[in-house]
């Protein structure tokens, strides 16, 4: 049995084989220009290297709802050459096989949750702080999914006081979590990546407190097993000591939550996540046609 | 078929008998004293009422971990002769019958997805704000849980420009949902009760954006398909065409939501929403028990 992964990124694509046992036999690459011209490459590639089911994780957002007319498809993108885009239908017009469609941080989480930092968790809630900020929520195996998926990254949080100020750069919220703590809001304050600030800056207290209140009112709504941080600030490593402090304190006792260091952690699988989770869904979907 | 509902709140336990088709028979009410005095009267209304199954919703909080040692007692409440009081153990040494145990919350909310403002919802977020703020989330008929129950009442929010600087009332966390818009924090700024505050007082402009804020998280979060909210602040219904008003704003088009007027509502069910609930998961146990 061979299973294939897209991990459809708004920058990239990345198609993969793998074994029944995800053990990954090859991978390859493409940037995300148009359907047109992106998509002919993962038809190729999956025509080189047949498969008997492929996950699929997209960037958004994308129809999860299987009832709804545009199940499958990109939605309402800014990345315009792709909106309304019938991904899933493309590739189904394509390839008689079983699919599993999701969004790109679905994927991630999944396999977080199955081979990596939740392995053995029942309920873990994944955030990936990077340009933006992406969410899932898996709760005994399925993805939290109610009028549409979660969109996480943009809850309203409160400004710290000594963020001068800053007003966030989110276009539609301003300060929300993802207009005062990724990537691009660093950028906005600094004018220079987040690796390029010292490990030792005030700010990271700043950006740990943001990631702390998030991870606050995620507990109370959802009250995870395990909070798992993946995307390119979270390589700070510094941030989780921080954030842990910040969460145990914001919290204030007032509910339960597992042992601090095990509860608020690193991805497991670094960039791995993705397509391991792709290829886990693959293989999902097809033991669900099967029975 | 007779079934058996106690909501126990922290200032009156209910206790109701129904038919099976969940018209109510009898009802009647004990002041929430101490559990030796208030149970014996538990016990000896369900002799005089013997019933099929019982569904109960209390005050907490409990614990609904199933797997652990206190699944079924109320926790570590501020009311010190009800901490860690084994409720359910109690109820099952007296009555051999099916339970369902869980939150007061959850059997108003469960009340209100089958048979109020949430009938024919697959996803429905209820809040109940009053003395406090307790919520519940339903799945496909499954309350949310994780680690253990939600407790969406202190969730963070930003205090508004307008609100004087007020620092909110929760004991844990000051400014928390709960601590800037429930009953008590309307008390504590005026003096005086919600009722008696005039309907076209400002005030409920901020009331609202603190409600709106609550919901826009929550949406982000969960997706509900509806948002149900009961309590005595929710009795004041200019508030609603202000949250609804307010959502809309917050939210700012990011994500897709049901129309609005539809989207956050009031309760259908008024004052027997708890009851109602308790009793059809009476009827829930029992037909688990016989398949």
């Amino acid at each position: 049995m061979k299973l294939g992964a897209i991990e459809a990124g708004g920058t990239k694509f990345v198609c993969a084989v793998s074994d029944d046992n995800i053990k990954i036999e090859d991978r390859e690459q493409f940037p995300t220009t148009t359907p047109e011209e992106t998509m002919a490459q993962v038809f190729a590639y999956f025509e080189q290297h047949p498969v008997d089911a492929i996950g699929i994780g997209s960037f958004g957002p994308v129809s999860l709802n299987e009832d709804a007319d545009d199940y499958g498809h990109i939605t309402n993108t800014p990345k315009l050459a792709w909106k309304n885009y019938n991904f899933l239908g493309a590739m189904k017009a394509h390839f008689d096989i079983p699919f599993y469609f999701t969004t790109d941080v679905n994927v991630a989480a999944y396999g977080e949750y199955k081979a990596g930092a939740g392995r053995g968790k029942k309920n873990i809630l994944y955030w990936t702080v990077g340009t933006g900020v992406g969410a899932s929520y898996i709760q005994h195996g399925k993805f939290l999914q109610g009028y549409s998926h979660p969109e996480m990254g943009h809850i309203l949080l409160r400004p710290d006081e000594r963020d001068n100020g800053f007003k966030g750069v989110c276009p539609y919220h301003g300060n929300c979590f993802e207009g005062l703590a990724a990537g691009l809001s660093i950028e906005k304050r600094f004018g220079k990546k987040g690796y390029e600030i010292d490990p030792s800056d005030e700010f990271w207290e700043i950006e740990a407190k943001y990631i702390a209140q998030a991870c606050v009112n995620a507990t109370l709504i959802l009250r995870p097993d395990i909070i798992i941080f993946g995307g390119g600030v979270m390589k700070q490593s510094q941030l989780f000591p921080q954030i842990q402090a910040e969460f145990v304190k914001q919290l204030a006792d007032y509910v339960d939550f597992p042992e601090i260091t095990g509860y608020i952690k690193h991805v497991a699988l670094g960039d791995d996540a993705g397509i391991t989770g792709a290829l886990m869904l693959a293989k999902k979907a097809l033991q669900e046609i099967k029975n």
